[in-house]
């Protein structure tokens, strides 16, 4: 249904009516209400604050604040009818209230503009996902903690460039994931800190020439400030923006954390089980069990770093204050929060339903040369150069590889072929615990910093050991 | 609802009953539903070859026929339920069948995969919209024609670095942008090209067993071939990728356009006026009148280049044939098709909603020295080399930013005291009809060369002149 | 040259010499070299710390240190050789140290690995590049806040949708973009505490069995502390992801900035004009002068997004610890740290060499009914719902553009004909200096408010005003 | 050094000297001098047709080829002195040329401007492009096709997500990626038929009004025609834009095959064995061996991918014709050629450098029910339906994996215990190589249709097999 120009709101200076193409394109209602509940108490408030400033009676205020419970109620029951051609959820909001309780309803529009009613729902909006995201990262993390502790000293190859490197406790693989999380908790609240501003009050751009009070109304909806300029206000989405690209930080993360479980659940690998309920088959190869959940998660990389994308872009070379453009923010926001949120989600639960085949993984660490670094550390000790020290246990290598060996099986005689500082005393460093347990630096894997790390996590996460 | 393990299509060695979460988090049965007219035209012409080849009866393809028709026409009247547990359109479809015709259609998915029945039906999805947008950009093709008929003569400044540079007929810039449309239907008929082979009977992604003949597939769906490799096949989303990066280009040139009409609708421009239906106004600023489609339209672009962004970086690393991963195609190509395809309606129809001022445009290309280029050439013409003719006219472009005038308003003497290869002719090139219609290399702004791509590009689009 | 495989500081197991392909193809040193001071101020303290630890003699250290100090000033002399079959900044600088000072030179990469010490260097370098930062966004801040005090007390049109909506003081303007540039700040600063920690002793990414001292190394070099997980740290970008993030929002600031300066250079606008020694020329029109300063910081911030995208991708799914893939960071940081740097500066100077037109803007400002708001305001002021009063202003706006007149150009008895609520104190709120000096509330345009938001930045800035 | 304005070629109206500052940023000497040839090429067919059209003698038009052909030589001969304050590879050629050849030199420039003269540079590089990258392709093409042919038989096998699927030959895999860039070759041909048409003649962006034969010149440099629009050719870098789109598609097809090269380099996998030239080590760890090389390739997608990204989002709502903007273009273009053009041809160069372990390949190919498909597609071919024969053969492999079997290790009664229609003749259909050669249908991973898709390459190829 398409209005007349004069039934807008802002019609009158129109002489044609909207073109219902136009008003296809243009209605944003079909996804900005979601925001209502955001929307409801930034009017409330503001209709508090006009009322303290005697813009509004107490009655008026009332009126209105009851009115948009009702609406509030009503959308929540499902009974509310959104309606396209009133463009978007404030005018449908307003609309439906003066429609419920007349003049005081036509009043609640003093002394601000979609411009910064939209910039503030936004704001609201992003603030509670700031911490509803905290807390998914808090169920991830413990989610890693949990299984970090049952499997504690639990001893995996750790590998670069996709080659085992070293052996690693498996307790110490998962904590890495548990930093990467708390990096993002830390960027989360820097963002909350910068976005938790109230932008009411910058009207259209310019402000307003009514008595408001715009801290009142940051007061009434917990925000710590307002925003310091108007023109400045009406335009701005870096918080929007600055959101993404955590979000796009977090799904790296799992993208990661997808990758190895991927591999991981590979017949060659095989580090890992996937419960089955967490897994699907194939509609054609009857013997498939396939890790769908983080390959999906890996897959939904893209999506959210195309929100970034769209939302950088869409900012690019905009002329100060609010331009039609900013209408596509929401979508791409919402997008990388539902995408994101439900990433997390599910990556928690997976993490619980995750055996670990750590007979395998010990296996895996014990073969290939992996404590081959620790023989030169050792050497380094007996007071050979690193880099001598390195060049000695290449050799070494190169003749285990020849005759398919690890260093430990050589006999002391054939290690001190290639350096007289070898002793007996080597033989312990070079088995695998040996190897894990001599790195005790902060943050290496040996166990006792892992321990450490973990009781710290645990105690911040409130988990009891 | 979740199923038992069992109930699924592919259950039989699953144990445990799929998580409801993970049925949430996997199913894409609420996007890709939008496939099923394809989904069920490429099922058809499977059913139809097996039946050729023997692995049907032709009882069981027709009943399987009249059973995807039935499904169809229930989609269509909207009383088709689809199911979330049963993941996606293709097994929705299936299990409906099999529901319905029992035996028959259990045996519909013999010698295929989902892997390539998605394949196929993405495939036959973007043929049909490379064709869509054909058309599309033709109809704005031809909105841009039909204003460079009307207002063929006017001249307006053609701009450099947003610079006045020199006059320029507005026939002419309206018919840049008909180049760049024309640029955007070759690519996509290229792309179209490349997509338009069959997938079908790579199966998971090494073929079948069964007695198939993927030819006879591809000539009932008119596809010009079928793809030569399975494995390829499986996994390749090169043709979706293709696609956006054309829809990327297209939005690209439709929010130059948006950007110029933005500017030309600023009062400081004041060049071209767009009806009232196709504005909105300010719920704060009774007076503003917006140009909100073009906003729009420029805003999007940030989408569509994020669906590319987030195509590219899903197929990134991916090791070959199907990943889940590509599960997360479809909605970055709907979205694209969406934005772009509304985008190219709706400024087709702007465009026939567009005044020019071409007094105001006239009246700007005569102020501003927009002649200098002029003046150098007919000094190149009088034998003066083209640098030093440059360094002249700066000189008389100096005085006359001086005094406030234009060049032609320079006496005879004045002129040729700056160069004694001025004459009395100098005053006829000097004028914007001058300028203009003395450019006449092919492609250039004269009168003559702009009528001959206007007759050229009617009659390419079939138009009346 | 390429090196024997032996001749490798890496080559012991290795039979074969590497291919000079690969050599070409792997080797970083033309770009890491630009980390030389970084890499060196890292292995002083390092050797400090194996000294201090007993690993390296007092004398070894000095000789390190002695070799490190000769080697760097060579670098800076533009004497030293950096060798790309030496691969990196670090094996070049490396080998020239053994090559002077022999063994205690082959002792130095005890207990580290490349891993931890291009993350110490990429750290080390983004610490300075925020300090650096910091510095050119107040520089810049500097500039806006200068103008503003010049120009204090100018009126211009404020827009949205590029069309003018009320008057508001071009030093509001100036200071929205110190705002922007402000929170750039506070990003770079909570980017910078994050990325402020020691990854020294990660080794490869399992530590090392050395009795290294990471906190010491840390405290050398003026870090908050160390990272928490040696497997993360390995294969961590986070920070420098989150770098390229905070310079992409700065790019796109001032993309916003210089788009309005091309805006504002237009003969259509003629609100600004640049010195003629910050334009440039046409190598055809004679009579152009360019804004190429704005053009192309606005075109450069494809190339910070496109940084931001490329290190996102490189990060996609890859595994824990490090693998080559890394490389790819370095040529990504360094070139959004020059875009962007170089950038902020020129736009500082840029700054100081634009003359405004305030004679132009004000009459702007005036004209287009800019003043409806005013007009709304005061009828709500006198008790007309806002709503309504929005209805009744659009009635005298279509009237005024009828006419071709302003509001305030409306005799009284015809105003009255809209509302009988206007009175005779409307006509000072109908003003462009009413206008602006009515906004009052914080942060808007009011002049009051303007000159408080304006000392307090010269205070924050330590400018005297 | 900076020049007085007036003694720079635009300078004539410009009373101040560019600043030190704004010369530094806004040159481009330093890159796009990496034209010249293409310069020098486009100014001798121009002077060429300058002479043909009466505007330069024949004389001058000697004197100006002569003199571009000895600047020529000395910049191969790196004798030329690229000045930074002649901004451009136009400029400085021009400046040297006239320098040396007097007011020849001075006419050069008639009739262009520097807008179509990079606009012809970039296509006459990028045509060249197209052409090396065609021939780049084909080589890494020809390195798969050996490697197939040399490989011809052995089975591997094929995954889906990962998890291993189906038997198929390495040959066939190998072939899947010669495919892929079979697709990039059509695209780039496809790229290059739109942008072989020359830019010359629409000057700024209007045209010239000298007489000019722009047809002349595009023979001259064998370009299929002219570009049909002056304003359109100015502005446009459509083809940029395809070009690094088409470059992304190739660094993604890389990335893949990249990733299965990590993955099968590993300890786990140990598919494939780089030769140990094509790896390096570690400067720790001494027992290590990377896959550099194609880890590398995999990093260097993100940095095509940020090319990309960075034009489209330079080009977004930049207004019509030449932008200062588009000046960066080049530097992403160039950096986009370089990286995938290295990256093909250290591809080829390692895909020579590999071996297979193709006994460790059918080992797997032969574990983990891998021919659970082709039991049930012949339980299809004896009459069962599809979905029947699924769950019958899903419940067989929960069987063999309760046993830790292969289907073909259990006894026909065991078989027969799930379906009766299982008959003796199953077990030949059970091995890899009866799963393998089962599979006839066009483009499936039988040895017939492989060895048909290898002569195929190897005819097209212009390779004896």
């Amino acid at each position: 249904m398409n209005m007349s120009g004069s039934a807008k709101p802002w019609g009158g200076r129109f002489r044609e009516n909207t073109a219902a193409s136009v008003e296809a394109f243009t209605a944003s209602v079909h996804y900005d209400a979601r925001l209502y509940a955001h929307d409801i108490a930034g009017s409330k408030a503001h209709a508090t604050m006009l009322a303290a400033q005697g813009i509004l009676t107490i009655a008026e205020r009332d009126a209105i604040c009851a009115g948009l419970d009702e609406i509030q109620r009503e959308i929540e029951a499902g009974t509310f009818q959104f309606r396209p051609e009133l463009e978007d959820v404030h005018m449908n909001i307003e609309k439906a209230l003066t429609d419920r309780i007349g003049a005081a309803g036509a009043k609640l529009h003093s002394g601000r503009s979609r411009n910064d009613q939209i910039a503030l729902d936004l704001r609201l909006y992003l603030r509670e996902q700031c911490d509803r995201f905290d807390a998914l990262l808090a169920a991830a993390q413990k989610a890693l903690v949990r299984q970090a502790r049952h499997y504690l000293g639990a001893i995996m190859p750790g590998y670069t460039h996709l080659q085992r490197a070293q052996p690693v406790l498996l307790s110490h693989y998962l904590l890495a994931y548990y930093e990467m999380l708390a990096r993002d908790r830390g960027r989360l609240a820097d963002c909350r800190k910068r976005l938790n501003l109230s932008p009411l009050g910058s009207a259209a751009m310019a402000g307003t020439s009514l008595p408001i009070n715009r801290e009142l109304v940051a007061e009434l909806l917990g925000f710590a400030g307002v925003t310091a300029n108007s023109m400045d206000t009406s335009g701005d989405r870096d918080f929007a923006i600055e959101f993404v690209a955590c979000c796009a930080q977090i799904q790296l993360h799992l993208s990661r954390l997808s990758e190895e479980l991927v591999l991981w659940s590979s017949q060659e690998f095989a580090f890992v089980s996937i419960a089955d309920r967490f897994c699907t088959g194939s509609s054609i190869m009857p013997q498939k069990k396939n890790p769908d959940i983080p390959e999906l998660i890996r897959g939904k990389t893209g999506r959210v770093v195309g929100s970034l994308m769209a939302l950088i872009t869409m900012m690019k070379g905009l002329p100060l204050t609010y331009n039609r453009d900013l209408q596509e923010d929401k979508e791409q926001v919402f997008d990388a929060v539902d995408t994101v949120s439900a990433s997390l989600a599910i990556m928690a639960e997976l993490l619980e339903n995750l055996t670990f085949n750590t007979d395998r993984m010990r296996a895996a660490a014990a073969s290939g040369c992996l404590t081959a670094t620790d023989l030169a550390e050792y050497l380094v000790e007996k007071g050979v150069p690193f880099r001598e020290a390195h060049g000695i246990v290449g050799r070494v290598v190169a003749l285990c590889l020849e005759r398919g060996c690890e260093p430990e099986q050589l006999a002391l005689a054939e290690l001190r072929a290639f350096s007289e500082a070898i002793g007996e005393d080597v033989y312990r460093r070079l088995t695998v615990e040996g190897s894990v347990n001599s790195r005790l630096a902060t943050g290496n894997t040996g166990l006792p910093q892992v321990k450490q790390a973990l009781a710290k996590a645990e105690q911040f996460l409130g988990i009891q050991a």
